[in-house]
């Protein structure tokens, strides 16, 4: 407590929360990734909004970078404070505002858990649709600032489509109250949309307005074993032809073996190199479909065997085959691909990205899995246990480049739901073109003049 | 053809189709609103993103300003061009690009019309949701421009919501190639939605990829008379709480006489204070709901007539009485209010609006209509015949002062759907700060260094 811009954080603002301790700067100084050795100068619990505005405005005054940070369950670096930065935890600021019956909105502070924000929605009887793995620990203020994605976008969209307002503070210290729950504003530029994804390099998010909608039908779950990557594409066109599907997520035998070895329960007597569990209306007219489709897809030699829950325990453990797998990685340590192309670029990129990984990987273990519906790619490499850390990461940084080299000629993105953060900084050019990253430093400037956000994440 | 401008651009591009007579200065260089006198330095009419890009980066060298053209349907001015700008005009820039059946997705130029483009779907087995009266004439590329909303918004939302990609051509000429079709994409800031809604301020859309669905179930309309201003939202609450809703429309009495007066078909022998136009999926359940909602309005004496259309000829007169208002009113030279406040602060500002316009227009003849259900409101002032057009818009202008202050109270906008340009500049304030306001221009600055995108238009 020495250190003499604390002692002037301190005098500015007699009131505010602050943590210095060492198990503090470890624990608030990282996200899920582990790459970065945590250094934040210290740690300020905001609990109001003119609480932010004023911590911004003594980081301008100061010339100390900020870090926004909601659960730090990001896999890319994004929350991540390893440079003497000033890390902003959001958790004090959890509660929910308000509910509005005929707007249909919920307003929340943006350190609400994600299952927080669900569950009170569900309360007045509605449906907040944004859902992932990770629903205890990130926040809403998080989801926001990656524009998370998750298991529902092939009917739900992504956050960015549920955001009906926000309060941001942005990097010079204004307070907008953007979107304001509006349905319809054409008045000028949507600074909303461009808060959204904006990874904490242009403000904080403090509060927002989430749309809320009737809750789904009653769904049920089933699980299909495939014998090819190939036959992937064609089973998803194949249901979706027939029926509404709520979910519809892939993985591989790998995968499934690491799901099982951290306790699943094994769907089928025999192995099948890729599985698919896809969810629906519990009627008579979607269940018949969803036969159908099957039936066609067994015929077609596109589907090798099928389940279909019989009840919610059945479904619970069915999902938990796609849900448990990053869990079950956890402990080897993986390096994450986070991709997304076309739907209907997949087949194409998948067969190329295949033989690339296989070429340039036969040493480590490489699990696929993923919102294939929104042509969404998670590709985990293992570290093999005997292998030093550096040299691992540099090995699949040099595979990424290849790989990001495969994703521009297919138009995709590299990051598809995770952001870019310090691990996918390397490789944005192969997302975003020169003219566009040219704009985002200049749009940064207008909304960041002194660089205090975040800075280093995203953009250099 | 004296101009010196004009030699320069014929010499940077010989190939490129310039328009100077003065009926196609005149026709080009206005739109929909009839307030300012068209003195443009010339038309041009390029045929591709290469010539649009010439055309920009001309008009960088060489200082001229641009004002972005599609079908001019518009009713801000913000395709006026008064001040020896030169129009550029997508009108060549009609074709259909793409159709992609896995992604659904239609590609098209920016110059093609709405209903073409809606047309390009139906014959793909698809849907393009967004449509309103001016879907013959006005065209993709404005209804970007201006984040385009009409008829479906309460189901589909807005033009924002199905633009998958953008090909948009900067205020310093750089062509970006914005979303790229992804349905999933977190790697950076969204330029894609700074570009919707930019009124032709940031660049020039050129290309877009559409997001297509489902057609709609076959649907029936059903039109209610009101009592009472007051009843209007307690009947869409009663019709949504129901059944989803299409479509959920309202007029006044006087918006309906006008109508008649243009060739429309008499609904009830009894004159009515309000209307409601709505539209629902043709099934068993969704017009026993409709039916159920209308009985209950009914009883509770929300609503004191209706009708349900027996065919689509009947369904077909319904909407015209409410999509023949706009045409109807054009002969008297309305002054135009497009506001929105969120659905819950509806009836509160309902209640100043009225009013407060009932108060100051007593000498007017003021017409009601529009999308309740999106918080929507038309309001249309008509110049009595006597008056003078620069004297009737004076006062309209005093009086939409005082209706922005009410908006700014309940946290409306000035524009829910046809945009700033000329004609709302001035009221700005009322819907964004002056914190917002600054930042626009910030990010006017980074896409548009030189200005010569739109000048005057949204910000001045």
């Amino acid at each position: 407590m020495t250190d003499a811009r604390l002692a002037s954080l301190r005098a500015a603002l007699p009131g505010l929360r602050l943590l210095t301790d060492p198990a503090d700067l470890a624990h608030y100084g990282r996200d899920w990734t582990r790459r970065w050795t945590p250094a934040p100068l210290a740690i300020a619990l905001p609990g109001s909004v003119e609480e932010v505005q004023a911590v911004v405005r003594w980081a301008n005054a100061e010339g100390v970078a900020l870090v926004p940070s909601g659960g730090r369950t990001g896999l890319s670096g994004g929350a991540v404070a390893a440079n003497g930065e000033l890390v902003v935890s959001l958790e004090r600021m959890h509660q929910v505002l308000g509910f509005d019956p005929v707007d249909r909105t919920l307003t929340v502070q943006a350190g609400i858990p994600l299952q927080a924000a669900q569950e009170a929605a569900r309360a007045h009887g509605l449906y907040y649709p944004v859902d992932f793995a990770a629903r205890g620990s990130c926040t809403i203020g998080g989801n926001i600032a990656t524009n998370a994605g998750g298991i529902r976008v092939v009917r739900y969209g992504t956050t960015r489509d549920w955001i009906a307002g926000l309060t941001f503070v942005t990097g010079s210290g204004e307070v907008l109250r953007l979107g304001r729950a509006l349905v319809k504003d054409s008045s000028g530029y949507d600074l909303r949309h461009l808060a959204i994804a904006s990874e904490g390099t242009l403000g904080i998010v403090v509060e927002a307005v989430l749309r809320l909608t009737d809750p789904p039908p009653p769904t049920n779950v089933m699980l299909l074993a495939l014998p090819s990557f190939e036959a992937l594409m064609q089973v998803f066109a194949a249901f979706r032809r027939r029926l509404p599907l709520q979910a519809f997520e892939f993985f591989t035998d790998i995968a499934l073996k690491h799901v099982l070895a951290h306790g699943a329960q094994a769907p089928f007597d025999e192995l099948h190199p890729f599985y698919v569990v896809t969810e629906f209306a519990a009627d008579e007219a979607s269940e018949a479909a969803a036969l159908a489709a099957f039936e066609q897809c067994v015929q077609d030699g596109l589907a090798s065997d099928g389940v279909i829950a019989a009840n919610e325990a059945q479904a619970a453990q069915l999902w938990r085959l796609r849900e448990g797998i990053t869990e079950s990685l956890a402990k080897h340590v993986p390096y994450k691909n986070d991709v997304s192309v076309r739907i209907a670029a997949m087949p194409a990129f998948l067969a190329e990205a295949q033989a690339l990984l296989a070429r340039e990987y036969p040493q480590f273990e490489v699990v696929w899995f993923g919102h294939i519906g929104d042509g969404n790619l998670h590709i985990n490499i293992l570290k093999p246990e005997a292998a030093a850390q550096a040299d691992f990461v540099a090995d699949c940084e040099r595979v990424t480049k290849l790989l990001a080299e495969v994703l521009q000629r297919h138009g995709g993105s590299i990051s598809a739901e995770h952001g870019i953060g310090l691990v996918k900084k390397p490789y944005l050019w192969c997302t975003r073109s020169p003219a566009e990253i040219a704009l985002m430093r200049g749009i940064k400037a207008a909304l960041d003049p002194n660089g205090v956000m975040n800075p280093g994440k995203l953009l250099d």
